[in-house]
């Protein structure tokens, strides 16, 4: 089954954005891309992954736009404004990946926010109040291009309010 | 390739997220999970995917730590702290592929923060000094556990300063 189509019958924006960035090594490509990394052998060098496969992924991000090649076919890989709005997903995976997955000898990276000189960490917060952010705080609604699928467990709320 | 293999070598936090969440499905049971389902039939008819697959997922995600299930063998998947804790990732990738990958006819779920009855977004912000968070922001130091790998592309900013 062709990535592609994997997910077709989930109507849904994850479902949609993980056709692509669900793809294994997207993600770390594009994590490479952050650190400053554009160019073919250093993505190649940095991941230690089948050429075939590093060009699959890279072709499928720049026709997806999250790359472009400013420079033309020989240039180097940089990531679009789409590309850079990934960051998010990429440092919550971080942060998580820190906070639950981390070695014995603690973190590997610290992210720091560099204009207060502190641990960035990721807090996500509502973009109207401002409030921090919590699963149990949000709901579920049908947008305008909702298909009638939405079923009553999929309009409550995120989760348990636990304490 | 085993996907617990797959990344062994990238010494990182998101590889290692990325070797249980990377898993294809393993996100759109996290996120059904959310959405209230929680029993094996849930997310069968959910996902619509084969059962070995959705077992093979639903195993990984308890051996993980990321679903429980407190009645036992014969009841209900539940999503634990580490779980729960997802929520971020699952968010952010939602607000990504709302943005960039939405169809014609707009927005399928819009997510509510129900305290202040608005549409909540995603916005990161840093969780010492409170400002919002911008790729450009961000710097990567080598942690405790920091191999000696990091070369200096790793510790740049992440992604180029733009208007």
């Amino acid at each position: 089954v062709p990535l592609g189509k994997a997910y077709e019958n989930q109507d849904c924006a994850i479902a949609r954005a993980l056709e692509l960035i669900g793809e294994r090594w997207t993600l770390l490509i594009v994590r490479d891309a952050f650190h400053g990394l554009s160019r073919y052998d250093e993505f190649q060098r940095s991941l230690g992954i089948a050429t075939n496969v590093l060009s699959s992924r890279l072709r499928a991000l720049l026709d997806a736009g999250v790359f472009e090649r400013p420079d033309g076919p020989r240039g180097g890989y940089r990531l679009t404004q789409k590309g850079r709005d990934l960051f998010p997903v990429v440092l919550t995976i971080m942060q998580w990946g820190e906070t639950y997955e981390q070695g014995a000898d603690g973190k590997e990276v610290i992210v720091m926010h560099a204009p207060c000189e502190h641990e960035a960490g990721a807090q996500l917060s509502c973009e109207h109040c401002g409030e921090p952010l919590a699963a149990h705080d949000l709901r579920i609604e049908p947008g305008p291009a909702s298909s009638s699928t939405l079923t009553p467990p999929q309009l409550a709320a995120w989760g348990p309010k636990t304490s």
